[in-house]
């Protein structure tokens, strides 16, 4: 990676080299450091970890102490980071900030594989069969809470605050995410997870990564392009729909093939090679397709969702959740620009009062989701309501695809990380006054 | 990543990013997919699978089909890969090429992270009291298979070859290797692994291996500055050798430490995040202190094989080797220009001498280890100098170094590849001539 440039000169492969090195190891020691110590804070208060990670990037990047700062931001690296490794190589630290930007593309590498893993592991763990035994309320609750926030949520940026169209249309299709992982631990910890209400949570939560995934890959593609015409949008839909489809019908099919292949194999690390082929095929073909390549590692866990090698898949892919998602969020954390939120700046209110209007629409769209069921027994609407609200780690894709592909403003970026953290945060919380605690000792449920 | 090179005005940022997705989910697949193919042939001819990873590496690489072409080789990626990704992407073949070496640097830093996975693990499998039992024996093997092939070899090429000083030391150095992995399972699978032959073996590869990586860092850390002088090695020598005793020392004492961190740990991911802190750090202060980070990866394991946790980390290390490990030994076979050691042409014949001359005494030197120890009892001293033979990955390690620091001529880099692939192969076939066939049905033992 030796450039021409003029800092360069003097620099010989052996410097350069132990730069990288430190630059990309020292990345990660700061990154796993601050991600994981707030994230045991987090456990403590009995909130969810990824909390923990998007706050330790906030601290670390451009909002914070610049350890963590993304290629093109406004603020300059640490010179204290910079000074160290220009020291230990003996090299000056306008170079090592070179060099630092010259190999951030790697860690964003890395962060996309955590992303894929993760994304993987959710088709995985998605349970098919739950969600036909619930079947109606599941799909109802679900529909009614992609529509409304995102119908209330791009409508009134749209006529309300002037937004334009497209980053319109992003934000409120941010606001359709569920985070299924937190849901579910969430009622596993209050026990409710094997009451109807925890049911129909959980089966429109899966219903809702389907179909948030599917918003995702149509809303980034037709942005992606920069014009919004109802014929790509209208084929894109339709092919995500097909190969979601496509999909569901090999985790039928596909899956006793890889059972029957895997069987076969007798080098060592078999289900993990085998998986990540199949991951990596997938990703392949929605990104030939024209989709997101998230979609296809989606769609890949669920292929795999029927094989009778889950549980070793699943052993095999959560340390790479573990160790590369949380990249992943940290990265998120590290790019987000909070001096936009602060209210005593003037040029900020607009901002902030959009930002409280996503988050009341965000709130209000999924309570209401929780009355649009049909059911005999009588329910507790508010807890199905409040559990569909984290949007947790799937609204942070969105805001990280949104960012990628550059269309959101800075002020509604925060405004969208305000909505996401403010519904994660609240929903553990309220959820907790709002079922009754019970007798038992508590149990984690994971 | 958006360049001002004129190829790319006219490609959409969307349009690059799908382009360099495809390209990075792309070369996983044809990685992945070669490797498991081709290692599956291996262990059906009961030889080990890192041979499969390799020659998967030259079939897709600069030697064989141009599908994984590192940037600065002199071959064209293939006109089939790029042309599909530019039709998919609508943009010309030359701009795919561009990005396809552009977003090359990721693929390394996963390689580079499995690298550091693998020396990981042997550290963390590293059993010390194994070593301490078999005591003397096995450091009078390990030390007389380190100097003797090195001693032979680094002279014989710079007299009798006229080798230039710092390639021959360096080509020397990657001969003392022993891969610890490979005897461990080819005893593991004649059963002689709890004979004295057995315990002598595996004792003396683990020593091995911390000299050969004590080595490597002296090595590459003096080669890279491109002088050869005596002070900064013995500096060089004598932090290593510091290191890996401090090293030693905190496997005692940082180990509890450790455990009574984790212990404290509550956030999902515990064990695989706080091993990955380690390790990094480690990989830090060793690239600090002058010497390879791949030396801090190795102590990082052998601080923590005195862990109360060593089978969760072992656990959740495991996955990231089968991944990423696999890409750091295909990418060394890709880089592997063979047609040097095609013997029709008049100019390679050299290089096929030497590399001949590399292979006997790589042999020779390790056979005559297991004559170099006393016993009081009688051993088969020929079992232990085959079982001594392997190079294996800590070879091809060496060499993938010793080709980043651009020190070896193409003819050099080819023989010291024939030798590493020459012991690898020869030691389980041979160790299977000398050792008869146990009566009862084999079982793999791994």
């Amino acid at each position: 990676m030796l450039l021409p440039a003029p800092v360069f000169l003097e620099i010989s492969s052996h410097q350069l080299e132990a730069a990288e090195t430190l630059l990309q190891v020292g990345r990660f020691v700061v990154i796993f450091i601050a991600a994981r110590a707030i994230a045991e804070v987090m456990v403590r208060l009995q909130l969810p970890t990824i909390l923990g990670e998007l706050v330790a990037g906030v601290l670390i990047g451009v909002s914070g102490f610049h350890l963590i700062v993304p290629p093109g931001a406004q603020v300059q690296l640490s010179a204290a980071l910079s000074g160290v490794v220009a020291s230990l190589t003996d090299i000056t630290p306008q170079a090592v900030r070179h060099i630092y930007d010259e190999t951030f593309p790697s860690l964003q590498t890395v962060s996309q594989l955590g992303l894929f893993a993760l994304l993987f592991l959710t088709g995985l763990e998605s349970e098919l069969d739950e969600l036909v035994a619930v079947g109606v309320q599941a799909g109802t609750v679900a529909v009614t809470g992609v529509v409304l926030p995102s119908a209330l949520g791009t409508a009134g940026l749209y006529y309300l605050f002037h937004v334009p169209l497209i980053p319109a249309v992003f934000a409120g299709a941010a606001m359709t995410a569920t985070s299924i992982g937190i849901t579910a631990s969430v009622f596993g910890e209050l026990k409710w997870l094997k009451r109807s209400e925890g049911q129909i949570v959980i089966g429109a939560a899966v219903l809702d990564d389907i179909l948030g995934i599917v918003i995702l890959a149509v809303v980034v593609a037709v942005v992606g392009g920069g014009a919004f015409s109802v014929g790509p949008m209208l084929k894109l839909c339709l092919s995500a729909v097909a190969f979601v489809a496509v999909a569901l019908f090999l985790s039928r099919t596909a899956a006793p093939l890889f059972d029957w292949v895997v069987d076969r194999l007798k080098a060592p690390g078999d289900v993990a090679v085998a998986s990540f082929v199949v991951l990596t095929v997938c990703c392949f073909v929605a990104q030939a397709i024209g989709l997101e390549a998230a979609l296809g590692a989606f769609a890949a866990g669920l292929i795999l969702s029927a094989s009778k090698h889950t549980h070793d898949i699943d052993a095999a892919v959560k340390p790479l959740v573990a160790l590369f998602a949380t990249v992943f969020f940290v990265l998120i954390g590290t790019g987000m620009d909070l001096s936009v939120l602060n209210p005593f700046d003037a040029a900020n209110r607009e901002g902030l009062i959009v930002a409280a209007f996503l988050l009341i629409v965000a709130i209000v769209g999924k309570i209401a989701a929780g009355w649009s069921y049909w059911s005999k027994e009588p329910t507790n609407r508010l807890v199905v309501g409040l559990g569909m609200m984290p949007r947790g780690e799937v609204g942070l894709i969105f805001l990280g695809l949104g960012r990628q592909a550059g269309i959101l403003t800075p002020a509604l970026e925060a405004a969208i990380l305000l909505m996401v953290i403010g519904t994660t945060f609240l929903a553990p919380i309220l959820l907790r006054l709002v079922i009754p605690a019970e007798p038992v000792v508590a149990e984690a449920a994971t």
